[in-house]
């Protein structure tokens, strides 16, 4: 099993019982429960409060054996993978396998513009949530201090890129902060200058939702003072300043804070698998599964989650990358290993049930689908915050993650506030906002 | 006033509705709880339960202004400071003042030994505290697929230098995690094999305690299986090995992972500080002050908490670098500075009040002086638990670390064990433990 996420564990605690040794390997010691990590990145949990141990999880299973380090290299001949141990630089393992489970994940996508990374972080990492938090809160103390008023305004101008569930909350939280969190704790600058900005390059923001709802999104999002606009796609991003454009016209946005929530790929583990099966990937690098989530070819071989493309039988299109998506085919993984332990006869085709879909724009303001109902406002935030209470792990995590919560709702304060990792001065002050005069029209 | 530590902000909230106009300027935007970083090294807490924002402990008092940013200059003639914004590399501010405090705390000192600075981490930034938590979790799962047995046991040996209050906890709490958090966890190694070295120069631990309380906490240590070894000097730090030595016998020990809990040194502002005024500085850097907490031929100068070194009339000695000298401290100048302002009779002589010492040395263990009293075992650890609670700042904190102890308490777990950040291969792999090969004895 290669993964520690939702479509990992979800193989895992189902294979319970089932008499399969198990060896799951991450290169990270913990499961992060993904949906919350915003919450890191704007401030109002910490990290501890999302993330539980995958040996703390699993220490009472002891078919289970927890293998930190980075898978480097698929042998689907020999059936075994080669494991470097984390914080070593060299000096890779074997592991063999009689049945292989990789559920690798995603990464950001720059589509090709790799050089943006640096000027625009993007959120799937603990280490990704921490940088922005330090970008956004190290903003409004820039603001504070800077006198002029044009570098100010770049100090308080976010623009988010992407108009999916990610970057909804992303705007959604950073004006949150900037009209309740920040409210009374600056003297010289006011937070209510700050200016969001929510760039889609789709015609509306989430798309996987009925139109309908995404409107409402939109007005929710405008209400908090967050500026919307679709059908824009970004040309280039330089220090202090992002291109974005619509048809043939272009605009140029002053803006320190950046934050890339449009695009993903696959793990790259998903590249190596399909080279070493000799099957075919997406433009999103997603390595394509059979209908039983097995690779062609390789029925000891699945691939599940965000790193693997299976087209839904009734829509004709791919599924999303979303946590429901990854525990059911974990699941379903784990019944097909449980048929292969057993010799009994293999679950056939997964099928997925969507139960519904949520997004959250900020504080009472949310919308959701949950089948035929559509939700939005109060009764979909409370939906929204019942499912992911439920589905964090932990009771210590619930309860701190229900603390923070109740807090931050009576008092708008935020929590986890903090300006903290490594501070590089040069990063974002070597060239003023100004100082790169391209042609933009 | 300079520096929002203990020191700093208990002037500050002395000085409510004094009339005075202050400028708080600290290089980061929260408060850090000192006395508890220790379990944040050691996975128990998440640094934004043991931390609040400066502007949101100040958000109601409109007299207070925050500034982030780096001290880097005193005027004392024209009576300015010199202020490095925050994530600026040039263009630093004037801050004019009528009175200055500075109470900008300590760092380590390696004592001259700047090298082991890299080897072996000190503890007093929420960075420092996330590094070792993540050398600390990380030797546990080197060891776990390490084969060679003796490279098993230096992953698995952990050396705490210096046995005052931070040390003996450290060293503790690493014990408790291999003893309790860690049984269950690994399936190649036994977490029992871990060993916990604490090495301190004196005769005994926990100087500032009376002796039979000093030979408790030993006691404590060592039924948690934590080796004391008193009497002992490091003379040097390698990577993977450290060389103690007590008279003419030096001992090298083979060691992944070592915690330095030795030497304070004041902050650099004390020399800067002494040299603008022209007075001394003592061997660890801290400057002198006078018995009413001004620095001599500066009434307008006050320095406080660790970076001061204040001689207690009664007993000859300095006062210690803990946090009830420095809050006493702070309310002592805050009274000095509303006499300056409402031109009243100044406070004269500052005389610490000693109300108490514990420390703590695990699970149920630790010890306390309370006026005459002297208390160990569950007493000593309730006074402390109680004590800490209640000074830590902000109801949601408390909330929060309450129900992390409630939850480790029963379940011998640790809620926040990830390993985060940078993690760089060749920090300690570049060389085994054994390829350092020193005249040694």
């Amino acid at each position: 099993m290669i993964g520690g996420g939702f479509a990992g564990l979800a193989t895992v605690r189902a294979l319970k019982g089932s008499g399969a040794q198990i060896v799951l390997i991450d290169r990270r010691n913990f499961h992060l429960f993904q949906p919350l990590l915003y919450q890191v990145a704007t401030s109002g949990l910490s990290p501890g409060e999302i993330a539980t141990p995958l040996r703390s999880i699993l220490k009472r299973r002891d078919d289970v054996d927890v293998m930190l380090g980075e898978v480097v290299g698929f042998d689907v001949g020999r059936r075994c993978v080669r494991v470097l141990p984390m914080g070593q630089a060299s000096g890779s393992l074997e592991v063999a396998y009689d049945t292989l489970v990789v559920a690798a994940g995603a990464r950001h996508s720059y589509f090709g513009n790799d050089h943006w990374r640096p000027l625009a972080p993007g959120l799937k990492s603990v280490e990704d949530a921490l940088e922005l938090r330090r970008r956004i809160l190290s903003a409004f103390e820039a603001a504070e201090i800077e006198r002029d008023s044009a570098a100010r305004r770049a100090w308080l101008t976010f623009v988010v890129v992407g108009g999916g569930p990610t970057g909804v909350e992303m705007a959604g939280q950073i004006a949150e902060i900037a009209r309740d969190t920040m409210r009374r704790d600056f003297r010289q600058m006011d937070p209510k200058e700050t200016r969001v900005l929510l760039v889609e390059g789709a015609e509306r923001i989430l798309l996987s939702f009925d139109p309908r709802l995404s409107a409402k999104a939109a007005r929710s999002l405008a209400s908090l003072g967050v500026t919307v606009r679709t059908g824009f796609l970004v040309s280039d991003i330089l220090p202090g300043r992002i291109l974005v454009g619509a048809d043939d016209e272009t605009e140029a946005i002053d803006a320190r804070t950046i934050v890339w929530a449009a695009g993903v790929a696959a793990s790259k583990l998903a590249g190596a698998l399909a080279e070493a099966t000799a099957v075919a990937i997406d433009r999103g690098g997603r390595i394509s599964v059979q209908d039983d989530l097995t690779i062609e070819g390789h029925p000891e071989i699945f691939a599940l989650g965000d790193m693997a493309v299976f087209v839904d039988v009734r829509s004709g299109r791919p599924l999303p990358g979303v946590a429901p998506v990854a525990m059911q085919q974990g699941r379903h993984a784990a019944k097909a290993v449980r048929a292969r332990v057993s010799g009994g006869a293999p679950p056939g085709e997964f099928r997925y049930v969507n139960k519904g879909n949520l997004a959250t724009i900020g504080r009472l303001r949310a919308i959701g689908e949950i089948g035929p109902l559509r939700l939005s406002g109060i009764p979909a935030w409370l939906a929204w915050l019942g499912l992911h209470i439920t589905y964090l792990i932990g009771v210590q995590n619930r309860l701190l993650v229900l603390i923070r919560w109740t807090s931050s709702f009576i008092t708008r304060n935020r929590g986890a506030r903090l300006i903290t990792g490594e501070v590089r001065p040069a990063e974002r002050d070597a060239d003023g906002p100004n100082d790169h005069v391209t042609a933009n029209r």
